[in-house]
């Protein structure tokens, strides 16, 4: 175990998920934006609670650790921790500065609650497997949004891009990928991952699934193959997108211009609101920023752009 | 081109469609059974038929061109490359002796189809891309079963595995994979493409579809990590499988069996009635192949047994 009583430092990735086509099971990591957070543990005495959660930024979030996505994460690990351990029984302190602003869709809740598992199993000498942190976090996840679900986790904490093959039981696949440069912007407006989630239709067409499939063995296949064009082609979303693009305001014409001034391809980050483009080169993610930024001034709508790449390490911890 | 009037043999592979959870998408190629076929070209008069078919087996099948699946691949091939050269007007014949039985579910239409626009393209000094070809072929397949597909085309041009990604306009992706042992057994029943196809319905849930595409991410990830237990895992078909095997006899008992046996995994080939397995050894293929046996002797169903691998090369021609 880790010194007791000193802080060790996170940085926890913001996380893209769905990757247009792979709705509930891609994602992928970015190195910019990023939650800091420091963690600590000490011996608990049994009138004292097992979590402290700090919060260093003005988002106001709860701390009670039931309440809170690291908090909800920190219990679960805690809890197969001292069935697995026991002794001496932990306290955890958590301050955490959110520098992924809650609700832009690119898994701010799930760097605060992977950032915490992956602290709290170094401070515990790592004897958690990446999958069970993984399961660990999507408590996390379940506070936040109502559904246990893992495609911001996984890449979160594995770095890169993620498949999540299967829910229950959980299996996490890391792709390869080649360097992609990443432009994100965030419309300051407000979709919540419920209302997203309603808006989807319970039932697809047989034809338009097998299309999406296509796409997704398409862009798993340019991924490892690191085949640019293909990755590009197999962006394309025939069941989700057109649903939820509609909560979004320009996103059909801002995608076209995106394409046009270069990228790969890309779509709605997670739920939304953020959108992301993928290419090739930082030049062309410059320019696909500038189209971004053109048409949100033009329709007078405050937003936030990131230019960035995939990250590949996932939650770094820094004693 | 080659040389007027000269023959040349052609070899072409058996296939195996859909792949458990890739339906309409994925396929591989087997080294047994195959189709052979031999082919001339000739100069054409005016006057005479551009595709003269010659059976060899005793299937009686159709020898107009418009209503042999060879004869309407090559047709398709035929008319572009007129368009495209023009001069000498060409006249195939072609003799095929079908050692895959129609009707048994692992690609003997594809076979034809495939087979003879390779070969003619060899005798036309490989004029066309193995797109073009996959392109014309499925004219064969429309013939065959009514539906331009090319989950059976494609890896018998290709070899190896192969996804459709797109198929209006194709795009055919080839995946690397691991050797992999192929047990297939084909029960003496008729099941009808068209029949196979009516039963599915129209519409499918969307979490099914998720778990669907889970699979599929998982099974293209499998074969390009050489993760044979991934690959294994992945062989899982939600959608297509639950409706289908209730037109094969002991199918679920089947599979259990070939699994237990240490198969990964398998399924219906195509639209069945063929079943095949995919193992990581011949010793574990040869145990499959004794479990099917045991199944369908015990129940007194005549059927077929093939023990091969994986055929990477595809259609090949020997002048």
């Amino acid at each position: 175990m880790f010194v007791e009583n000193q802080w060790i430092k996170i940085k926890a990735p913001a996380t893209v998920a769905n990757m247009v086509c792979g709705f509930d099971i891609l994602g992928f990591a970015v190195n910019n934006p990023y939650d800091e957070m420091e963690m600590r543990w000490m011996t608990r005495a049994n009138n004292e609670p097992s979590i402290v959660i700090i919060n260093i930024d003005d988002y106001q979030l709860p701390t009670d650790p039931e309440k809170n996505v690291a908090g909800a994460a920190l219990l679960a690990l805690l809890e197969e921790y001292e069935e697995k351990a026991g002794v001496p029984k932990i306290k955890f302190e958590v301050k955490i500065n959110k520098l992924i602003k809650p609700g832009s869709g690119v898994g701010s809740s799930a760097a605060s609650s992977a950032g915490a598992v992956v602290g709290a199993n170094y401070l515990l000498g790592t004897i958690f497997s990446k999958d069970d942190l993984v399961r660990f976090a999507m408590n996390g996840e379940k506070v936040a949004s109502g559904v246990k679900h893992a495609d911001n986790i996984a890449p979160c904490i594995f770095g890169g891009v993620t498949l999540v093959r299967s829910i229950f039981p959980l299996e996490v696949v890391a792709l390869p990928s080649p360097q992609l440069h990443v432009t994100i912007v965030h419309p300051q407006i407000e979709v919540r991952t419920s209302d997203a989630r309603s808006i989807l239709k319970q039932q697809v067409l047989l034809k338009d699934a097998i299309k999406q499939w296509g796409n997704i063995a398409g862009l798993v296949a340019g991924l490892m193959k690191s085949d640019y064009d293909l990755i590009g082609r197999s962006l394309e979303d025939v069941i989700i997108e057109p649903v939820r693009s509609i909560l979004i305001p320009g996103f059909d014409d801002l995608k076209k211009a995106c394409k046009q001034a270069g990228a790969l391809g890309g779509g709605i980050s997670g739920s939304g609101p953020s959108i992301f483009m993928l290419s090739k080169t930082k030049e062309i993610a410059l320019a696909v920023e500038k189209e971004m930024n053109q048409l949100y001034d033009g329709i007078g709508l405050p937003h936030h752009t990131y230019v960035t790449t995939i990250n590949q390490a996932g939650v770094e911890v820094e004693a």
